[in-house]
């Protein structure tokens, strides 16, 4: 830490503790606004626009009966975004937050929609039990267009969701690579397998796993596992964070990405904000990997963006603490006796 | 439950899984669904206003030292509140949600304030140690106004939140009586007291508590201990949930007004979302009593309303859920394979 940033920090810290409160008594709410006060570099941070990115894209591995949802599904949610019907496009409409699709690769050709984002790297990714999900080209090819589309964007914070029928497997395995961890014990239900499903899910991650090392890099794991979407949305996060974007970070799937992109740019970790500790089995043993507890745990396990859109009040909420409440002097309020 | 009330229940469980996302994805968001709509006996429920109402007092036990601040902080804050500069009246703004602010007996006298709602009982309450805080003229009058403040004004919900210093004495006090607990478990640092404070906090509680029966009823709970503004509030919310209004219970304080309010009508209960769980010590004791998990859990101990402001966004896109999320059939998406 240089002395600027010190000395930055002391008066952050002076900032909030002389508010009209007790020092302390907003929790949470007091970290959120020092990390959008330090990620902006300003004392009196601008959080007043939120995007919401929903990224989709189709993978070979559905093929393996790993989701209890037909691989149909993917691009009836798209067109379901598009004519605003899903749960996150409601939340987002009800929270003024503008929302983009971008289709990444989703099954069965283009879909023409004026509204819908073209980043198609294919028809689906490979299946991951027998093959890389994606070829190097189309891993790099992912970054980038992720970089491009936040890069051609612009708000002050951005809610990173997906779609993606058994993206939870891909996302299981790109974080047991990381992370190096058995990817039976990241394996969860996904939209809702039963006991025997879940089973059969695990057996086909444990087979799809022993094709490589047990630890790879961010980059080997996305390309050996990850889909279009996670890979893009990884580009994405790391492009966030760099633009000193505030990356609210949705459930298991979104996780994944932002643990890659942690992976490639650590410092992308001043920009992340974990919003909600998914029901999804995986996702709490990631985020305390992480040493990232969520905002919220409300048993949410839908994606799409809906934890990281639930939580955006919650950082508006913080922002205005830090620019808008008095200080015990501005409001002539005695300290403690 | 009536045949009416079976065949409601049927379908709006049936609403609630029909929207395109799998069964029970949206976790608690879809009981608070649930409850909006049993509440307002409809499937297309309205949520669209909130009033924060903050219920404003002083306590005769404040002379004890129980409170790291002195009483005069209720007065000023009171003014910090009509100024717009305190964290519950920041956070409103910022969510749209209209303030109410009501003195129910704060020290030195009447605040000449065109917008302060005038409802006081005295200038602060009687001192607990030695005698009860409320004469029962005083108690009846306090239920009495805050039903007459609830009826006077509209809105969806009601946040409802407080200020007064002691106050966290006084719920202790309240809760410990209603619910038959040590008054020293209850107690907690309230805006921070060090540990040798919370001793002496502990030892002033525990000689009040003595003065009375291990357990009361709620009203002589409220009369014997609580404050103006507990037992105003109380009144409040009781009205508020026989008018079908959504009672967004705040922190410790709030939820003793509760716990009375239950106590005096249980049907109220369907009226309550239990916002957040308060770093407060006595606050989580209180809400498991009450079987009542809390929807945000940020370390929260300010009062206010803040955290019931800070659940509002939650409540409304519950609702948003119910009322504008497509269903399976109207998207075209399939179900489970």
């Amino acid at each position: 830490m240089t002395q600027a940033d010190r000395a930055f920090d002391l008066a952050l810290q002076a900032r909030i503790d002389l508010k009209t409160k007790p020092q302390g008594a907003l929790g949470r709410l007091e970290d959120l606004a020092a990390q959008i006060a330090r990620l902006q570099g300003v004392l009196t941070p601008r959080m007043q626009t939120c995007r919401l990115m929903i990224f989709a894209a189709d993978h070979g591995i559905a093929d393996e009966g790993v989701s209890a949802y037909p691989q149909s599904v993917t691009r009836q949610m798209v067109l379901n975004f598009l004519a605003g019907g899903a749960a996150a496009t409601v939340f987002a409409r009800s929270l003024g937050v503008a929302v983009d699709v971008v289709d990444c690769g989703v099954v069965g050709g283009p879909i023409g929609h004026p509204a819908l984002l073209q980043k198609r790297l294919g028809d689906g990714c490979a299946n991951s039990l027998h093959s890389p999900a994606l070829s190097s080209t189309q891993m790099s090819s992912a970054l980038g267009n992720g970089s491009a589309l936040v890069d051609a964007s612009a708000s002050d914070a951005v809610c990173f969701g997906e779609m993606g029928i058994a993206n939870s497997s891909a996302a299981a395995l790109v974080c047991a690579k990381i992370l190096d961890i058995d990817v039976a014990a990241l394996a969860g239900r996904g939209t809702g397998l039963d006991e025997k499903g879940l089973h059969h899910k695990r057996t086909v991650l444990t087979q799809a796993a022993a094709r490589t090392q047990p630890r790879l890099s961010a980059e080997s794991a996305l390309s050996e596992y990850g889909g279009f979407e996670i890979a893009t949305m990884t580009g994405a996060m790391i492009a966030a964070a760099r633009n000193k974007r505030l990356v609210l970070v949705d459930g298991f799937i979104a996780t994944a990405a932002a643990l890659a992109a942690l992976s490639i740019d650590p410092t992308a970790r001043a920009a992340m904000v974990f919003c909600h500790r998914s029901a999804e089995l995986g996702h709490g043993i990631v985020l305390d990997r992480l040493a990232a507890p969520a905002l919220l745990d409300l048993g949410l396990r839908l994606g799409e963006g809906t934890g990281a859109l639930l939580a955006w009040p919650l950082v508006r909420s913080a922002a205005v603490m830090l620019n808008e409440m008095a200080s015990f002097e501005e409001a002539g309020v005695s300290g403690p006796q």
